[in-house]
């Protein structure tokens, strides 16, 4: 048992008092965990677009002041009531949607999208009493996602944790909270391109290069990444990424280009952008028989998608995913698991890493599009 | 070798003259196989829509005089050169679309749209020589699908034709050759459902209630069926269907109206209508998560099929069939086989039956909507 089990925990945290305003550097109080909560001390976190969308609050009811970070390693500081999956020390990936194992969802194999944990981007307070666990000065600070990750400790429910090797260098494997294993489960569990196969990835940013490893080490022979910024083609190599179709170089529409390159289509699509065009083009530039498209990237709201139906009569499937169907506590360890074996290469995806008191940088690597992914490390 | 082997056959055929005329009972000449070509007796054939819409030809170029009828039951009478898997006296079932087992679609374990022998509609005369093996003195009467059944001996291409147990009764196992198998093999083929659980069935006609009937034989707990004909209801208990919804009788939309009924949405839908509104239904009324569509029924040509796309997002999937993805050589035989085990029943498909000098009756039970299948008794 840690010293400071069951005792409020003095920490620095980085908190986004307005929208679009820098983060500020604060000591939070971090309450203890409740029942089904477990609380960690936070080693590194990365910064995803969903944190820079959220802190824009362009498109939401704007829930400040808020700690925001969701992809991150920690180690188990304390655990609440009924937790028995974890103990201090356990090294765990906190994951922004959770598996409570009880209901409908977690119960079907085909399923991640927990009833009781799904993601809530509204929500900035802990499930169990409605309230949040941060607070300065006694004024509440809101959660984000239910991990909050910004913060040297934080407060998440069980079923939203992955506990992992604890050999695995949480420096590189906290990228596989989100965005990395969302790209890559796209690929190995929706779209599970054979050996030998051909795969179109639409969006070469992190999720969609995340797809591109996945279809690197599920084997496929070509690797057509389409974006229409052609400066991230040279990058997309190391992912394995064979072939480069910029959409703005050609008069007809994307999907033809890449049925005349493939004799008639890909075997796997898989859309990281969210654009709906793009989402259309994923799907129409598949082969008939056999084709899959597989959307991750998120609409808008206003959204519809439209194709002739004789698309899908042709035997083309078109499914999304969420978080790269990926359980996080029963499947997330498995991931980390093919870093560690060399099958997953995570380093490529790391083009950035700042001190927690520089966080605001790694802002401003993501809203200038440069590199992939900043790490944050939370001791200087 | 039989007696008529490589010499012309003359018999009885009813010939299509004019679209929507009735049929007229000819002697034709049926000229002996050519290289990969077949030349059967037909002992009974059945009706089915889509020789009725051919026969009507009110959406496409009218090729007359014709030779309709694609569902059937034969025995082989005669090959010609190369055809190495049949033998005079093997029995068969002649399919509208083929398996050359070369090309890329027949090598892919995916796809039954086989490149060389895929349906054409527009061809009315063999691959082989771009001519017809009819005629009446002389002129050459056209071909349907390949398949010509409404004639006491066709001619066949080699990868059209299922060779079945001998001991399957033709007067049964012939309806395999189109719409049961389609419906059939659209649930166990493709939407696949788990014992126990829900199935939506759009469109209670012969092809909805195959797919009802598989729904039945995957051991589905809750098949719902789908018709804006609330007479279709009573016969399609006898296919396992256990609940009914006609959208008719609400003011919501049927795919909020089956949400209700079944806690957030059914495991599996299958569309066999073709409307397009009723396609959008099927796949809006899967649940999340683990929800799969298939589409089953041909749309207009100027359809196009919109929905949300965090529809798909929330793990639903959506795909198309044709033929119920089955290989017409490769698996059609073991379909057979699950009617000889009493798995599959076929006798509430058969609710009518002829002789062929009365075949024009057939079209009208189809006409008027009465009954599922008719058998034409080729030997009166």
């Amino acid at each position: 048992m840690s010293s400071t089990a069951g005792q409020v925990i003095r920490c620095k945290a980085a908190v986004a008092w307005e929208a679009g305003k820098p983060l500020v550097m604060e000591e939070v109080e971090v309450a203890p965990p409740q029942a089904m909560e477990v609380r960690l001390k936070i080693l590194f976190t990365s910064l995803c677009h969903t944190d820079v969308y959220f802190w824009e609050a362009k498109g939401q009811a704007p829930l400040f002041p808020r700690i925001f970070g969701h992809e991150a390693g920690g180690i188990v500081e304390s655990v609440g009531e009924g937790v028995t999956d974890l103990k201090p020390g356990d090294h765990v990936l906190p994951v922004f949607t959770g598996e409570c194992k009880e209901c409908r969802h977690c119960k079907s194999e085909e399923s991640n999208m927990c009833d009781l944990l799904r993601i809530n981007t509204d929500r900035g307070v802990m499930l169990n009493d409605g309230k949040s666990r941060f607070s300065i000065r006694g004024q509440p600070i809101y959660h984000f996602v239910g991990t909050s990750t910004f913060s040297e400790y934080t407060v998440v429910h069980v079923g939203c944790l992955a506990k992992i090797n604890p050999a695995a260098p949480l420096d590189k494997v906290c990228v596989l909270s989100c965005g990395i294993s969302t790209g890559l489960g796209a690929t190995l569990n929706v779209a599970k391109p054979k050996k030998g196969s051909s795969v179109a990835i639409f969006g070469l940013g992190a999720v969609g290069l995340a797809a591109a490893e996945g279809a690197r080490i599920a084997g496929a022979s070509r690797i057509i990444g389409v974006d229409l910024n052609s400066n991230r083609f040279n990058e997309a190599k190391k992912f394995g990424v064979t072939e480069f179709v910029n959409p703005k170089d050609y008069k007809k529409p994307v999907q033809e280009v890449i049925a005349e390159m493939t004799n008639g289509g890909v075997d796997r699509s898989v859309e990281c952008t969210g654009s709906i065009n793009a989402m259309i083009s994923a799907f129409e530039c598949v082969h008939d028989g056999w084709g899959v498209a597989v959307l991750v990237g998120v609409p808008n709201k206003d959204d519809s998608f439209k194709t002739h139906p004789v698309n899908f009569l042709n035997e083309k499937t078109l499914k999304g995913t969420f978080f790269g169907n990926y359980k996080p506590r029963s499947d997330i360890p498995s991931v980390v698991e093919k870093y560690m074996n060399k099958e997953l290469e995570l380093e490529k995806f790391i083009t950035h890493e700042v001190p927690f008191s520089e966080i605001n940088k790694a802002f401003d690597y993501m809203l200038s599009g440069e590199g992939l992914r900043c790490i944050i490390r939370m001791e200087e």
